[in-house]
Parts: structure tokens; C-alpha cells; sequence
């Protein structure tokens, strides 16, 4: 149901918001997303074209994030790659039908409806702070190098 | 986010519950559902082959449904032609992951679980009895010709 670029662009912005406000590289990216990287920079271009993230060349540079964790939405990075199309209109086209969806599509609509008020209402900084055991990303040595050199949480 | 396949598949078996018990030619179906003859062959084949439709060939044949619009829901009809993806086990292959998802894959997953909830307790007879103005695949002139020359109800 989730294409592999929503997938890996979720997976990037988890790994940004992780860092922010600090920048990462997309090599660094690439290993601890496990996203190849041509696909990552394409992915990681899509979303810059939408305004997730900004990329800044040179030493010290590298990809960051737009917004801070706190007002990115998980429905902003998936609308930013690929848009949750609604289904706003009849698909057949029925001039009686219209915007007044049948019960089929009106099913349909709903559940698409549902997954977006749940992607509209979680912050990236909402994900990481969850309580969890399986912090995102992290898998011991494939945690990417904290600011500070602080060690990692035990998750 | 529903491919087209999944789309034809929902129409063709919506006009098949209208026509229940009865069957429908591909002509009629086509017609019907605005689905081009070829494409819908392809998803009636792929319906037969899920144990959906059943088809009968020679005078008086044609396609019908294999359970009764009571008893199929719209998952059935999903799943037989392209199989809803829950997220069972972390995407990354973490370990430490494994089964235990984390915050991102939950919310991700949980979505879908709505999503397979709302289609699994739909059947297409509720679908077709729901009170509404826009009845599925109905606008005049396209109405499949109903069982005994009845006239169609006013939507």
C-alpha cells in the first residue's frame, strides 16, 4: 500500500529529525536509513523540491530539515513524495453522482480519510518521542553518531 | 493510493452483485463499469483465479459471483487482486526490531489495519442496500438491464 519512496522518504526525514537542527550526509543517510543512494538522492531531492528539506553543499554541509521536528508532519513528507490523492470526485465520471460519492468509493474515500487525519495529527518529534522499545532506525551499531558524542540511549 | 486494478476489480464485482445470482457478460461489464474489455478480462481472470467470479462459457454463460453479495466483503474483493500489505516485521530487517515495530512503522501499519477493518466489515450486499442518491455504477443510460425487465428504482 506504501510505495518504497514514501517508505524511504519517512525513513530519511526520521533520521533528520533525529539530528536536527544539525545536518546529516547522505552517506550517513544511506547507512542508517539503509536506502541505496541514487535512490536517496533522488528521494532526498523530491523532498527538497517540496520544501522538507534543504541541502547545503560543501564542509559542514548537508541535508537538513525545514521545519522542525515539532511541525513536520509524517503527512507532510508523504504528501511532499507522493501525494494521498482523496477521491474527491465520481471515478467513472457519473454526471449524477458527482461529488456525491457512491457507498463504494464513499468506503473507499473514508479509509483514505482516516489514514490522513492520522498522518496529519503525528509530528516527527512525536514519533522519536515515543516510549518504545524499538526506537526508529536504531539497531545498535547502524545508530547514526549523536551531536556531542553523547551515547546513545538504551532503547 | 488504490491502484487501478484494485478499482475494476470493486466495480466489476458491484455489478456482479446487482446481477446476483445471475451472470454478466464481459460486454455487459465493460459497459457498465467503464472498464476497457481487455484490462477487465485480465482482473476477471485474476478474480476467478481467488475464487471470486466463476465463469461459464457458451449460450446462457457469462460471469458470476462464487459467494452471495451477503457474504463477500470488499476485502475479499482487495485481497484477491492485490493483497492489502500489513507491516508484520520491521522494514529495515532490524533486529531488534523484528516484530516489535517501531513508532513509524506502527502508525504506518495501524493505518492499514483501519483501512482492512472498515473493508473486511463491508460486504457488497451492504454496499448496494446503503440509502444514498448516487447508486453504485448507476447514471441512466449505463444501468445494467435488471432481472425481469423491472425498471430500475429512482436513485
Amino acid at each position: 500500500m506504501f510505495s518504497q519512496t514514501v517508505e524511504y522518504a519517512l525513513r530519511a526525514v526520521v533520521f533528520l529529525a533525529e539530528r536536527a537542527p544539525d545536518a546529516g550526509t547522505t552517506d550517513e543517510i544511506s547507512l542508517a536509513t539503509q536506502v541505496p543512494k541514487p535512490y536517496l538522492s533522488k528521494v532526498l531531492q523530491n523532498l527538497g523540491r517540496n520544501g522538507i528539506v534543504r541541502s547545503q553543499r560543501g564542509i559542514g554541509g548537508g541535508v537538513t530539515l525545514v521545519k522542525s521536528p515539532q511541525d513536520l508532519t509524517i503527512l507532510e513528507v508523504v504528501n511532499a513524495v507522493e501525494p494521498l490523492q482523496r477521491i474527491a470526485v465520481c471515478p467513472l465520471g457519473l454526471k449524477s453522482h458527482g461529488k456525491n460519492l457512491c457507498p463504494l468509493h464513499k468506503r473507499m474515500d473514508d479509509a483514505l480519510a482516516a489514514m490522513e487525519a492520522s498522518f496529519r495529527s503525528t509530528t516527527l518529534a512525536e514519533l522519536l518521542a515515543e516510549p518504545t522499545s524499538s526506537h526508529p532506525l536504531c539497531d545498535g551499531p547502524k545508530l547514526p553518531s549523536r551531536k556531542n558524542g553523547d551515547a546513545p540511549a538504551v532503547h
